[in-house]
């Protein structure tokens, strides 16, 4: 194995040391004012707890699906057992990294407050550097547990020959499900809570008791802001992390079985470079963060823009650098199409160009004063149903454009490099990762630092400055939405190659009936999974509402602002937290089960129709979802400031109907934008690892696939094969009728194969001349033996004559002496 | 051919001749007072405008279509110039029977109001009568169109071989394209056009003028019940049409080449078998039509039921007979798979079955009082916000049960009989459409027939009968919408699996990512068609709201009602349709080039991933898109009467706030249930369609096809193919590129494949191993051979010497016997 593979773990250190020096580096600074502090204090605790109280789930649902994958996995030739402990590793991992980042970014936000007293830059440095921490730990945690457990496995079970790299890497597929898995439970866990405190606030607090934004007295306000971290900050970083693991191992397993080309020999570069790449990617990550810098009265845009567009660039010319010194110069071939460096370099840069092509149209659809929010602005004229329709149809056609450009990735990918080529390219979006996720985390810590100016009752210029870093905030999110979406469909289309490739499954034919109601159930998957979690929302925000109501109820002063009266807070992230996590199991399970019942009832076949159809239509609700939604929140901000002009010159305020009509939509999108949209692009990839662990089980002679085998083998054998083969009887005369209907008609034969084909009939060809020739040749030498047998026999036969006629003679000749002598 | 097939036109014009029947006895029934007759008329004459305009647009689209298939098609050996025709047949005939229809309708309206003075069962009879006509028109003109059609083309290209019917049938699918161009257009058009009426009647004059539903004074009153007509007679129609036609042509088209089992002898059984059952149909929907009977004060639900139900039962007992005596004894053989009589009646149960049980849930999600529309119900109490939230995730949460079932369809038909089965599942589905579309047709014309008695200020007792009759309407409709959603579903994979057919695509598989791309894209389009959809009737009706404003602010006395003074209503009319014709073009268009662009550039792979995509999205959205509009519709009919009683206990009333969400609800679920929803099941099939009639031409040589034809045969053998193969070279240099690449990898090799490579495999390792034995062995004889000759040579030489000695002494003693003789 090469030594650079030892280099991936240290480059995840070095990202830690990064997060650990930003981190130090946050906490001393100065916290302000004990009222301040007080604040934070309770956004802090409301988020731990929170966050200890899902942990708390997770590590039940952890630990009965390693044992589970243990069970399962046990005895299996070309997997093994070991998988429970990388799904267990990669869900602790994961959780770790949203504690780490938590705990900073609930350190950061007050301490950006206090900064924003100073100036906008020290400001932005601390919100900054507390989204690092988040993004730092996030890819150094990824990459060292990784890292390391790719070094240790590959000692376990060796990466020497095809069969036992496969195993290593269907071991190490545990690490991507566990973090997919940790990931869907907190975006869907985080995104319930956020919104649920969000709408008790907004409808209670603002609309029923007039309390301005943010007010101390509102009792769901700390709630909401613990939200917005639990949400954005610890649900985004799962989700990046998810990302960034399942890209790197998918493209990892694409990697298996390629050789230098032109010969026979196998080659681990191509399994090797994702995490070298990613290694450099950290590496870009933290010398982009130091560009983040901004003078007062300077745009943070143009700072954060730097940073991050700085850091993909140099990380594209990087992968070129990279490739070539690794890469052998004659090529690498993927079972027969040869890859060459700088392939690998383009496909990087179609990633990222589509990448950002996508978070640009995103931006364009969800920006303030850009057609399509004017678009929604104006409908709002005529009411609340016309401002919604106009939404739900600007998210709808917002599908347009990035679907093309996706469909562009992969096709473009797919030409310079195969299929290893979409998955090299959805790396490339994603191994910037670090300075990513450090800009999007860097959002919610800007907003919350604005919530506790405002709580704390500072000076109106701290809290225009927090609001400056959160319009930027804002904007920057919704490109890296758009990103995201992007990443997630490319990376969905990786795993889903990985998995055809380890469940030995040659195509996944849409016309095969099985196949076609796998794409159906698939693509509803989505449909179901966000019905669940607006349903989610709505129940959770119900309680939230009745307890807030209760407490202006009940508290008496609270309304009124007596002094000295307080708000119960803790029961309302009390009641946040139970809903949130009593609500996210369903869905959450929903994932994982579904993918294994299907390809251990209905086979591999099925389970790839599934895949297609979750990723198809998955990845078309959440641009819709989140387009739809992050529109109709800024179609209401469209009113703040003098209030939106009108393309007939009519000026709308805010209080006025046509804004009211806005805040409906804003509602409405709500659950979409931040519950329902976001968790789809876990749901598709959580899926899609889900089938790509079990691949080698239900490869293995189960289901499907045992069915096929018993067309060449007898039942007999398949019993032989694999221990797990209960159902082979059945399987087989399934499998005998199946070949019958649906597999001859279709029988699919790409031209290689028939040349192959055509060889080897050429070759029995020859040997059947041949052995005619040798048969001739012995055949003839044998006659020609016999001639010269009898030419010997008639010789001898000759010299019998002769001696018949000596003897003869000398008889004579003794008769005559005879004769003599007498 | 068999006589049969002369039948079908016969059943056809037997059809005709009962709607015709009908048709006459309505215009006979009294059409009451002057004013009923003059508000009849008004409407009569708007919908007719509005018919007439949109067959003028249509004519030209026709003509330039047809045109251009004339063109593409000239010369072709596997299709002709003729489709054009065949296109040109199904388009007229298409806008013929919705021209009947409607005329009968908007007769059949007033007659109801009339009828309605006397009896429930007497104004059932009529608006079931105006239904009829519809029905039987649309089965009838279609089925008189296609027999005839099809004998024609038989005679023209024959067919004797599977050359010529393949020939014959890909001309006829032109008559499929021809229906579902003027469907798409119809439902598109009809559905802006009626909820663009809709919400300017309403708005402006309910809410604003606060004048009561249907008063004569608005001036949109009149376009909102012409709309009725135009939207849910014509355009239903014209959907059911071209569902009835899809199913009937892909179920042709999949019995080409299909063999009597056990010989290789080509039928035609499963080609006519699908116009068989149709006509079956008709004789089965003319009979359930005399069962639909109701007496004073009893449910005309129950008499609908018995005569759809009833029907679709007999129908299916009918399959089993007619299969029986059409089919031969031994099965038929469709590429090896063996379908029996009896499979082809189970395929038709388990279609009808899917159908059913699809209908009965999309009924339980919109019924008022079911569990799901209370959920959105009591969601209003919080408000605008919650009630949309609350229908979109019923939407979404209803795509589950029915995806299900059709998965289970397609799988459980393929299952008895291939890809067959799965056609003749949608046909068992469709083959009752003419008292199917009698029943649904029958609701719009109870809706207008309310509508006059309001206009013409009847007695209470008949607005009372009318909303009996209007009310079952809806239910049925909402059974009618669910078994339309999943028909299409059905005959969408059904056009699917022909055109894979007549592509010569053996399979579409996933893993290529051409045909991934081709999936992103097609799953896209149903997104992007809602969108614009949404958008037209937003637009359409702000002209109607600003028009109706006009009238109330120019017109003196309007709004106060002084006697003589009337709304100018044929301004209105006119701009509905106006704005519907404009509307409709660009989603329109887009259904037919869409598949065209992609399949002449992209190629068939690529055209069938876009298929599978479209379908898939396209139903899902359908199903949620008019289940939460159907369940808003309810929830805003659910304060109606007495009120709401929420659970806890609290009542609220129409005109509360609750109510005011509800309605908010209601007008976003127009669009989505009237105009989007619906025309999408046309969409996913005209797309189907125009992909079949396209077919032959992408598989003739262009594009993906012809490149890949290049790998085993030369640029040369691949120009003299296919006289339209111009782009031969490009596509070979391609394709030589795309086989190293992208084919190479993917590879999919079936296990029998497999099973055949490895067994020459080792048949070539056996006879290598046998040619070396025999080789050795004739060495070893060889060498054994000369050994021993050498032998025999020694002991030859050895005896010559002997010999001479011998001859030597015998010389010696005849010297010495000489000697002494002397």
């Amino acid at each position: 194995m090469s030594f650079l593979t030892y280099l991936v773990p240290v480059a995840g250190i070095l990202a830690l040391v990064y997060a650990y020096n930003k981190a130090q580096w946050v906490s001393e600074q100065d916290a302000g004012d004990d009222t301040m502090k007080g604040i934070a204090e309770q956004i802090h605790n409301g988020a731990m707890a929170f966050l200890f109280a899902e942990y708390k789930v997770l590590a039940i649902f952890v630990a009965v699906v390693a044992t589970l994958l243990a069970y399962a996995n046990s005895g299996s030739p070309e997997s093994s057992s070991v998988v429970a402990l990388s799904f267990i590793a990669g869900a602790f991992i994961s959780a770790l990294s949203g504690f780490f980042g938590m705990k900073v970014a609930t350190k950061a936000n007050v301490r950006t407050t206090a900064a924003a007293r100073h100036s906008l830059n020290q400001a932005l440095a601390v919100s900054f550097a507390g989204g690092s921490v988040m993004g730092m730990s996030v890819v150094g945690l990824g990459l060292f547990g990784l890292g390391t457990l790719f070094i240790i496995l590959s000692g376990v079970f060796g990466v020497d020959t095809t069969a036992n790299l496969t195993r290593t890497l269907n071991v190490l597929t545990g690490f991507s499900m566990g973090a997919s898995s940790i990931a869907l439970f907190a975006r869907v866990g985080g995104g319930i809570y956020t919104k649920a405190a969000d709408v008790g606030a907004d409808l209670v607090g603002k609309v029923e008791a007039g309390l301005p934004e943010d007010d101390p007295r509102n009792p769901a306000v700390i709630a909401d802001n613990v939200g917005d971290n639990v949400g954005d900050v610890a649900g985004m970083g799962a989700d990046l992390f998810e990302s960034y693991i399942g890209a790197i191992i998918g493209t990892m397993v694409l990697g298996i079985g390629a050789t230098i080309a032109g010969t026979t020999e196998t080659t681990l570069v191509p399994v090797v470079l994702p995490l070298i790449l990613a290694s450099a990617g950290i590496i870009c990550s933290i010398v982009g963060s130091y560009f983040v810098k901004v003078e007062e009265g300077g745009n943070p845009q143009v700072a954060l823009d730097t940073g991050s567009f700085g850091a993909a660039g140099v990380m594209a010319v990087f992968t070129f650098i990279i490739t070539k010194a690794m890469w052998p110069s004659e090529g690498i071939s993927f079972a027969g199409t040869v890859v060459k460096a700088g392939d690998v370099g383009i496909a990087t840069v179609i990633g990222l160009g589509v990448g950002v092509a996508v978070g640009m149209i995103t931006s364009y659809y969800c920006s303030i004063g850009k057609a399509p929010v004017n678009g929604v602005v104006e409908q709002s004229k005529t009411g609340y149903a016309t401002n919604i329709i106009a939404g739900l149809a600007l998210g709808m056609e917002s599908t347009m454009l990035p679907m093309l450009l996706i469909a562009f990735g992969v096709v473009a990918s797919s030409q310079v490099a195969g299929l290893y080529g979409v998955a090299i390219a959805a790396l490339g979006m994603l191994s910037t990762t670090g300075i990513q996720l450090a800009v999007d985390a860097y959002g919610p810590i800007a907003d919350n630092a604005g919530g506790i100016a405002e709580m704390s009752h500072q000076e109106p210029h701290v809290r225009e400055r927090t609001d400056t870093l959160d319009a930027v905030g804002n904007t920057t999110a919704a490109i890296g939405k758009g990103f995201a979406i992007a990443s997630a469909a490319m990376t969905a289309l990786a795993l889903f190659a990985a998995f055809m490739q380890q469940s030995k499954l040659k195509s996944i034919d849409i016309a095969d009936p099985m196949v076609m109601a796998g794409l159906f159930l698939g693509g509803m998957l989505p449909f179901l999974f966000s019905s669940m979690a607006m349903k989610a929302v709505g129940e959770a925000a119900m309680d939230m509402i009745e307890e807030v109501r209760r407490q202006f109820r009940e508290i008496k002063g609270l309304k009124e602002g007596v002094p000295g009266v307080k708000p119960e807070v803790e029961k309302c992230v009390d009641i946040s937290t139970k809903a949130a996590i009593r609500q996210m199991v369903v869905p959450g399970l929903l994932a994982v089960v579904t993918p294994v019942v299907i390809g251990f009832t209905a086979g591999p076949g099925a389970l790839g129709g599934l895949l297609a159809g979750v990723t198809v239509s998955g990845v078309l609700l959440a641009i819709f979802m989140s387009n739809a939604g992050g529109a109709w929140d800024n179609a209401k901000k469209s009113f703040e400031g003098g209030g939106f002009t009108m393309k007939d010159g009519s000026v709308h305020k805010k209080g006025s109907d046509t804004h009211k009509a806005a805040v409906v939509g804003d509602t409405v999108g709500d659950p979409f934008k931040d519950t329902a949209g976001p968790s789809l692009n876990i749901l598709v990839k959580l899926i899609c690892v889900v089938a790509l662990v079990i691949a080698p089980l239900i490869a293995n002679g189960k289901g499907d696939d045992c069915a096929k085998d018993c067309d060449k083998a007898t039942k007999e054998d398949c019993m032989k094969k694999g221990g797990g083969c209960k159902d082979c009887k059945e399987g087989c005369d399934k499998g005998a009728k199946k070949a019958e209907t649906a597999v001859a008609p279709v029988a699919p034969v790409t031209p290689a194969l028939d040349a192959d084909i055509k060889s080897l009939r050429d070759q029995i060809t020859n040997l059947q001349n041949r052995v005619n020739i040798v048969a001739a040749e012995a055949n003839g030498q044998a006659q020609s033996n016999k001639n010269t047998l009898n030419q010997h026999k008639a010789a001898i036969d000759a010299h019998q004559k002769t001696l018949n006629d000596l003897a003869n003679a000398v008889n004579a000749h003794t008769q005559q002496l005879q004769n003599i002598a007498k």
